[in-house]
């Protein structure tokens, strides 16, 4: 199928970028060394092919996904990156087809994931992120609730995610800095997985067992301000329904088609104007020109895991032809 | 079943805040002096509601609510205030069980309504939101290339979209020079529909025969700050999976249950510190406390037409009491 024979809006995915990202990563970040976050991209098929480039182990941060990817049969090992309380989503992680690790913080998530059949936890650690996590001093005493609960502890996460964006000249630094507090926790909680990271610091975290990336593998112009080796894959396809003589031109997604927290997309060779729920205003670009009603154009979303999050499916595209389509089935909770 | 029995994140329905506001529009807008706007609740179930309330016809943003809402019995008179070129939504709202109405602004939007089986359109003019809509003095000619073309023109919309949020004191004034905009074009345009307006100015629009609304049946922050009569009924119900001694707590939904173009949600009795994807992070409100792991809280979206889009369904609480839930069944494209 040609890419202009497509109902839209709809989300394409550069195959040759995505192959690029993949690949750049997987040179970086071989085999184990990555446990790709699936967070960033809600679908099996797109997980799968991450399988092809050597990583075996995934993230997640819903038991939805968890439950997902085992169903898939890519349950070789998974982490849910997040604390549940929920019995019911915890025992059907648990009685999944998977091995299955969760993150703990607290006495409270020990106890929820030890009474509902969860076997292997990591402590979660707060390395400054101001979300999940117990503050370093206290992992080991954790840990040390955890094992009194008859749940095996494999070692610690912490994300460092106030640094995904740090500017590269204090990015090092920061990121070590950061380690340095999940490493004490570490030292206290013992085990063999120290997991963190993602897309920003995938070159400076030098200190991680595992790296926690997704967003390396579409990318959104927030990342695309950066310096780092991948390149934007994802696109929001539009047909342009209406073009007003005072000079915008109106295509036929907006709100519920992107993510918008990181600020308005990118409509490619012209100037947003704004989003509305259904549509996306914009004024000509430096040449200077609008596209005519039923023309084509391409928005690049600022913030790709929200984005892809209200879609029902991505195309995979090479060119104008489309190869082929993934359903985004890890979606909702 | 009880509130703090469902799994979270899970939106909620105050039932009692939904009546009063569903009382109240009806009492401003009587009958079909009311199209409800589907595109802010994309439930055929809270659709049902309304045409208790009196409401017979519906206004949709997209191709899939049409269809919805035929499928649903709904259909007896459908506008889709929208320009669509794409031959198999326009097919597939042409056949279905349904009048259809579409909005057209050019040339090009009425030869693919005529060649895909609408029989019925509104000439959709630019009032001053920059989005969709000819120019006022162009309507004429599309209203004839429309009967040119064998199509019904039932007269005429126009969406002051640029005024929803308009301070009091001058929100008449421009409300009456939009709507002078779209009575110009309906002098050169006839029929008998004069189509516009919205929550924010259902009591300002005397000019419409028919008001587009569809916000006020769940309400947001961004609507609550006006001076409107009707109640917050929406919010997004959290599980409290964190608390951390540095003072704050992370809840268990963020960018992906919230559309966040209108800015932070406000989690009740507290400070919203920043939400990621699937966490909102806060701290204390006045009352200088955060809750315990495990309890629950309740947030108010920001806006609430790209929030619902994210969800599968809501529910419908009294008190602390579900007493239903509506399925979100008109997402998606």
């Amino acid at each position: 199928m040609n890419v202009h024979d497509l109902p839209t809006p709809a989300l394409l995915v550069d195959v040759d970028a995505f192959e690029h990202n993949v690949a750049t990563m997987a040179a970086l970040r071989p085999g184990d060394r990555l446990r790709p976050h699936v967070k960033a991209f809600k679908s099996t098929a797109l997980a799968r092919e991450l399988t092809r480039a050597g990583h075996l182990g995934f993230c997640a941060a819903t038991p939805r996904e968890v439950v997902g990817l085992a169903a898939a049969g890519l349950g070789h090992d998974l982490l849910l990156a997040n604390e549940v309380l929920d019995p019911r989503a915890l025992r059907a992680m648990a009685t999944s087809d998977a091995r299955v690790t969760v993150a703990v913080d607290s006495e409270a998530t020990v106890a929820a994931a030890a009474a509902n059949g969860i076997r292997e936890v990591l402590v979660d650690v707060d390395v400054g992120c101001f979300r999940c996590g117990c503050p370093p001093g206290e992992a080991g005493r954790v840990a040390d609730a955890a094992r009194a609960a008859g749940l095996e502890v494999r070692g610690v996460m912490g994300y460092e995610g106030q640094l995904m964006m740090e500017p590269t000249a204090t990015r090092d630094e920061r990121v070590e800095a950061a380690m340095a507090l999940l490493l004490a926790a570490h030292a206290d909680v013992g085990g063999d997985v120290v997991s963190g990271g993602g897309t920003g610091t995938c070159r400076e975290n030098r200190w991680v067992t595992e790296l926690q990336a997704g967003s390396y593998t579409l990318m959104d112009t927030a990342y695309g301000g950066t310096d780092l080796p991948f390149r934007t894959a994802l696109s929001l396809w539009l047909t342009v329904v209406s073009v007003n003589p005072g000079g915008w031109a109106v295509a036929d997604g907006g709100l519920k088609a992107l993510g918008m927290d990181h600020g308005d997309p990118t409509v490619v060779d012209h100037e947003v104007v704004y989003c509305s729920d259904e549509h996306t205003t914009f004024a000509p670009g430096p040449a200077g020109t609008l596209p005519a009603v039923g023309d084509r154009v391409r928005v690049l979303p600022a913030h790709v895991d929200p984005t892809v999050a209200y879609h029902e499916r991505m195309h995979l595209v090479r060119g104008d032809e489309v190869i082929g389509t993934w359903p985004v089935d890890l979606r909702g909770w």
